[in-house]
C-alpha cells in the first residue's frame, strides 16, 4: 500500500475567486500529485515521492513558494524548504534563502550531504552553488504570476507519503508571509513544527507560522499518536479543529500514518488539497465540503 | 514556591581538566544562578530570570555562548538563542546573529516587539541594531579566554524557571559547533528541540543539536508528560538515558515543572550545571556523581 497527500496553502477564499481560476487550481494540484504517485506507482521511496511533489508546487507560481514566492517588506523571496525521512529520522531543511529554484531539493540535500540538519541565510545559498543547485535570478520570483497576488496569502506547499516499503516522508515549501520582517522563519522549515516524519505518521501543515512553532505542531501530532495513543484522525481533530482555534491559530496540515490513512483537516474556509491511495482514484479538494 | 535550574554545556570532561578550572566553573556556575535567584526572590518572573541567567553565562567566556561561542569554518562567531514564556506560549529566538552580546536578549525582544518568533542572519542583525541591543566587534569573541578552547565544546547554556506565580519558562543561547559550515542552524534556537515550555513544563537542552532536532528534544519531553502521563524525571530517564543513546545522541538537559520539581540529566560524561529552589540551598553539579 502507498499513498501520497499534498496542500497548497490553507485560509480564507480568495476575493477575486473563479470557475476559471478553480480549474486552475485543480489541474495544478492534480499535476503535482501526479508528479508523486508516479514515483510510488514504480516503487521509489516516499522520500522522493515528497520531494518531487513539493518541487512541482514549487515550480508553479500559484503557490507561495518557489516561483510564487511572496515577497518580504524589503521586496525580497526569502525561501524556506525542509524534509524528513520518517525511517532514519534525518532530516534537512534551508530557511531565508534566495537563490535556489527549488528549496526543497537543497532541504534534501542538506540531509544528504552534510552532518547539519538547517543551514540559513548566506551558508546556505553558498551550500546551494557548491552543490550545483539550479539557481535562479531574483526577478525568477519578482514576475510572480500568481492572480491573486495582492492577498497576502498564508499558504505554502507540502506533502506527506507513505511508501511501499512502509517508510514515510514528509516535505514542506514556503515564501513565508507577504512583507515579512527579512530574516523572518516560520514554521515551514522547522521539524517538528511544519514539517515531521517518523516510523508511525508524517506531517506538513500550513497557516499561521508562528502559532504552529509555539505548538510545536507537526510533532504534536505525532507525540498524540506516539504517547496518546491517538488515532492520527483523532489526534488531528484535537489539535486543529479543538485546540489551534481556542489560540487565534488559523490553518490545516496533511497528514498519513504507517497504514495509510490520510487525514487533511483545517480551520480556515479551504484548504488547496490532493491525495491518492494504491488502488484508489485521486481526490482533489479546496472548500470543507465536496465540491461537485 | 519558586525553583531555577541552569545548564553550561555537557560533554566529555576537558583533556586540560585541573582543580583550578573546576574551581572557575563552580564559582562561574554560582554566580549565574545567582543573578537568577536574586530576581525569582524578589518575586521577578520566571521569563526574567531566565533570561537574566542565560545573559549570565553568554557573558562569561567559560561557556560556548555569547563571549566564549566557539567559531565557525569560516572563523566567524555565528549565535543562537531562544527564550519561550510557558504561561503564554509565547517565544522568541534568534539564529545567526553576529553582533549583538547578548543574543538571549534580542530573542526575548522578537518575542516582545515582533509579531514573529524566530529572525535569523542580516535580518536579525538589523533588528537587534534598531531596537539598540548592545552590539560588539567582531574581536569580543574571537578574543574567547575559553582556557579549553582547543576542544570542540557541544556545551550551550540554557536556564528554566517556575516563578512564585506559577509561571515557567526556558531560555538556551549558543555559539553552536566548532567549525560548523556558515549557517548551520542548531536545537538551541529552536521551539520544540532546544528550548520550550508550557504550563507543565520547561525544558532547556544541551549536546548533539542535529538529534535533538531529529527527535524534537524539548517538546518530546513536554510530550510525554502531557499525552503519555509521565512524571518529569520517568520522561527525561526514557528520553535521555533511555532512548538518545540508542541513536547515537549525546547530551543531556535541564527541566523544572509546575510543582518546582527539578531534574537535570545527561548521558555524556559530564554537564556543568546548577540549580536552586525557594528555602533550599543552591547546588553545582559538573561530573554524573556528587563532587566532594
Amino acid at each position: 500500500m502507498y499513498a501520497l497527500a499534498l496542500h497548497g496553502g490553507a485560509g480564507p477564499r480568495p476575493s477575486a475567486w473563479s470557475v476559471a481560476l478553480e480549474r486552475r487550481y485543480r489541474d495544478a494540484l492534480a499535476q503535482a500529485l501526479g508528479v508523486g504517485h508516479e514515483l510510488l506507482a514504480r516503487g521509489q521511496s516516499a522520500l522522493d515521492a515528497v520531494t518531487a511533489t513539493v518541487a512541482a508546487l514549487e515550480d508553479d507560481p500559484l503557490f507561495n513558494a518557489g516561483r510564487g514566492a511572496v515577497l518580504t517588506s524589503a521586496g525580497t523571496a526569502e525561501l524556506d524548504a525542509a524534509v524528513m525521512d520518517g525511517a532514519s529520522l534525518a532530516a534537512g531543511a534551508v530557511a531565508v534563502i534566495r537563490r535556489a529554484r527549488n528549496p526543497v531539493k537543497v532541504a534534501r540535500a542538506v540531509m544528504e550531504r552534510t552532518t547539519h540538519v538547517l543551514l540559513a541565510g548566506a551558508g546556505a545559498d553558498a551550500f546551494a552553488e557548491e552543490i550545483g543547485a539550479d539557481l535562479v535570478p531574483s526577478s525568477y520570483f519578482l514576475l510572480s504570476e500568481r492572480p491573486v497576488s495582492e492577498e497576502p496569502l498564508p499558504g505554502t506547499v507540502g506533502a506527506v507519503a507513505l511508501d511501499g516499503r512502509g517508510c514515510l516522508a514528509a516535505a514542506t515549501s514556503t515564501g513565508g508571509m507577504s512583507g515579512q520582517r527579512p530574516g523572518r522563519i516560520g514554521d515551514s522549515p522547522l521539524i517538528g513544527c511544519g514539517t515531521y516524519a517518523d516510523d508511525r505518521c508524517a506531517v506538513s501543515t500550513t497557516g499561521h507560522g508562528e502559532w504552529f512553532i509555539r505548538t510545536v505542531q507537526a510533532y504534536d501530532i505525532a507525540a498524540r499518536v506516539r504517547y496518546g495513543h491517538s488515532p492520527l484522525s483523532a489526534a488531528i481533530e484535537a489539535a486543529v479543529i479543538q485546540r489551534l482555534p481556542t489560540l487565534g491559530a488559523e490553518g490545516g496540515l496533511i497528514a498519513v500514518d504507517a497504514a495509510g490513512v490520510i487525514c487533511m483537516r483545517f480551520n480556515t474556509a479551504q484548504m488547496y488539497r490532493a491525495s491518492v491511495r494504491e488502488g484508489e482514484e485521486a481526490e482533489i479538494g479546496i472548500t470543507a465540503t465536496p465540491m461537485p
